[in-house]
């Protein structure tokens, strides 16, 4: 036997908020953080108090700061809200153990938490992935609820709202122009978002080493488009046309919304730091593509054989 | 129990040559044949003699005069050959047992037999697919041992060949002109072949009972591009541009070759007499898809959710 | 000279509305209508009172029971506007006079009225296009200020409202589940269709003389999704997932809402009467594909040529 | 005025073969190089002689010693011939005078020499593009005419050949098994490629300052393909199944060919030296893709506007 020990010595947990799976999840997981030396701290925000570990729950914020390593229970949604509040603590590792529909990032599997083990005895892959930043520069005086900055893991996207129409918007990449465009909208992705939205938009699967952004119009109205890889140090600027800019949402990650004024310029970049994921032992990119996207082979093949 | 009757008297059997299940499958269901009445030819050129069932083989053109159904034994492509051949003999219907690798045409499972005995006691769904003929007509003088003419169940396939450079075409529709094309190739697809090479091209599904065409440009090299569904009592007209008329071939079904020369034009149109497939009760195109080509709902599902 | 004569003894003008360059056609229309013995009726709604004709001016509904041929003065969505209100009036044919941005269904020319003279003297082509019906089957109470069905000459769209996230619907067709859809929506659309929002969604081009319809999802989830072409007898039912019935719109055309409740079905089929549109003598749809859209060849080849 | 100084001493001159144009292009450009004191190079491969300038005409691989600037006459083609010669030596810069149909690698119009001039004067903008390497590993003996090795500046294309039937290959990425494939074939691409054949089938553009290469199936036979962007790093294999190793062909460029055999393997990897290739100044990819692509904006709008 090797002697087991702890990388990680203080654990958060987060939760899908509202799922009971978790608790139970937690009654599994708590004795194997503990067996390991961790110490272990419940995110008080997202898992509902079920008694027995009252005392380790606190408030995220908190959690944040006394963390090293963060282990998200949900869906790909539950880990991209913690992985955005991670921006800018790049000593603070992520990992996921999926209870969602697809779970393309929390790759460890419910009943499999002998991979969590694994982790603990400093037994795993390190996969850092860059986050993207949009801002928005506003042109003059506006009022808005909504923040004018957000961080996006999989993609900022520029879309209709509220209209049954197209919207009309301009392009800019290191400030040269590049595009006008007529779509439904626009998203520009990361690698990690390239298997997300942008490419339910058509866009092509971008490994996550890659320091790429891909640029996806979204429905455009036009034959002659397609999808743009780019540099990740590259600068996107976007500016939706004065006429629809109140039929327009700017979305990071589908979860957090940004204001948008007439003149406004939103600008897309990556984020100075990056986002430091852990997978199992084994972790491979493309068993994923093969497995949850069915990318690639058999046994989907279409054409006539004698 | 229903009595049953043999609404076919004389069934033709065809294999996937050299496969040995073949003459297994015949063991089983040549009882079942005698049992239900009817009549069994085995295509000589396709099924190995296996001894016992010497005295059934005749030779593939006795058969087509002599059966009422004829059921092909392997795949799609086996079934394809079988259709090409019956194309003008609208009183023979066919029907496919699945040997080969995705069958999408051939619906049987051979360990389901039991839908062979519904399909003799008249329990059936009758499918008529239309056919499609290609005509090359020639410009002058030309040699060669390629046919003029064949038809095609799937598609007619003008491609490339012995190059490795794109080629170019000019099409018309009815006498219009539609448009030039510099690409791989062009297919033009009847529905049943939508699902089959033209789906590969980037063409859409079209339900089988719908009188189109598709005609699908082969990587063209233009971002201006997009298939054409068209009427399938229209006439498409093919001619490839002399200098290229050495590096093309014309194609049907990937099993026939036609012979071009300079200045030929190949005419595609539907076929005066349908193909009628039989399916055993309870066929559903629209389960097909989604059982053999994944299309659509559940499991394969992208983006990410809380 | 051939003697002119008219076809068409009563025309209606309808304008898009605000467009200050309809009342300056109409200077040069009027007397060209006068010329043929045609009675012109111009509608109130639409084309700002330029005093002058003043006299000619009626309800947009007076309009459509004394006209025997309306003229659409606009864009696309001009035409659109006036076809859905068409719907049922098989008597009534419709031309357009482009002053919009496309101009696919309005193919005259402001510069080239001389083409109305032609279709006024009889010489025009008639182009038959079908519609669809979208039809809301509420299961239960419900209240809401939007109507249960409406036309749509382009498509029926079922798209996500007011939400960043996806949609989950079911689909039949002629009563046979088709599949699940998690996606940004999905199009039901016409021949006509199919070079509108359809194509900005991955459809094929559909000629507009092909009985059809396209059902194309928008942004699907899934890799293994691609359009649907069905037959236009077919009726296609459509279930937004109970979840996301407020986050959901049915539009027609993106001119017409229709209201959704929890449990409701969406019934799109076929209008019983086909749009009568007439277009001057030498129309070609190929011409229109090659010339607005730029669908196919010369001058904008990809591949390197030595 | 400034005074003009020959940042290049040594220029050659490499003409599309058998184009006419070529020598009466020469008679402007040869002053043109006198007058900045740069020595030219006729390469007499290429370039007819046409009396005058009998004395410059040198063989190809004395050109390529000579001269620290070379300037291919033609299409892309002729440029991409050149570029594959100057793999290895990053000291020879390279520049395109577009006689070609498309001319996206060739920027200088023919009728703007002022343009060469300018460059010649050290006005520029140097443009660094990787280069791609195939090598085909044999496994066993083996006899061939072709060669195991070449370069490409485009793609590496692996494609049936000789056939109507699609091929089954394996790839690796960097060692991990990727995927198989049933497909017409599959292209591996630079960026510079990118705008070439990965396009035509179906591959997002990539900005040629990205360190990236693209992997396009070809005609696929199955719905659930997506082009893959990868790290230039990476090292692609490619193992095409033994029974169709007769009926494929390894293209680089679609000008040099590679010998496989059964078992052999096809290693993809970046040329360890760039292209440098010289642009006039003003130069910008982004008007390339909307001049020459007809990429994005107008005048291509599809949707209907009111």
């Amino acid at each position: 036997m090797t002697e087991s020990f702890c990388t990680f010595k203080s654990v958060g947990i987060i939760g899908k908020p509202g799922d009971p799976a978790v608790c139970q999840l937690l009654e599994q997981l708590l004795p194997i953080l503990k067996e390991h030396g961790c110490r272990a701290y419940i995110d008080a925000s997202s898992v509902t108090n079920n008694g027995y570990c009252e005392n380790l729950r606190v408030p995220f914020a908190e959690l944040l700061d006394s963390c090293e390593l963060i282990i998200a229970i949900g869906g790909d949604g539950t880990l991209i809200h913690v992985a955005r509040a991670l921006a800018g603590r790049p000593n603070i590792a992520l990992m996921g153990i999926n209870r969602g529909r697809l779970g393309f990032l929390v790759d460890v599997h419910p009943d499999n938490l002998r991979e969590v083990e694994q982790v603990l005895t400093g037994n795993y892959v390190i996969d850092e992935r860059f986050l993207l930043t949009a801002q928005v520069h506003h042109n003059g005086a506006h009022k808005t609820t909504q923040p004018d900055s957000a961080v996006a893991v999989n993609e900022v996207s520029i879309h209709r709202w509220n209209t049954s129409r197209m919207i009309e918007l301009s392009t800019w990449v290191d400030g040269e122009p590049l595009s006008d465009h007529r779509a439904d909208g626009l998203i520009v992705s990361t690698p990690t978002g390239s298997t997300a939205y942008a490419l339910a938009g058509g866009g092509p699967i971008v490994h996550p080493n890659l320091h790429a952004m891909v640029m996806v119009p979204v429905n455009p109205h036009s034959l002659s488009n397609r999808p743009l890889v780019i540099d990740s140090r590259s600068q996107v600027e976007i500016e939706v046309h004065a006429e629809f800019i109140d039929r327009v949402r700017v979305s990071c990650d589908s979860q957090q919304d940004l204001a948008l004024s007439p003149g406004s310029r939103i600008i897309v970049r990556a984020h100075p730091t990056p986002l430091s994921m852990i997978h199992p032992p084994g972790y491979s990119y493309f068993n994923l593509l093969r497995a949850k996207l069915g990318w690639g082979g058999p046994p989907r093949e279409l054409h006539a054989s004698a």
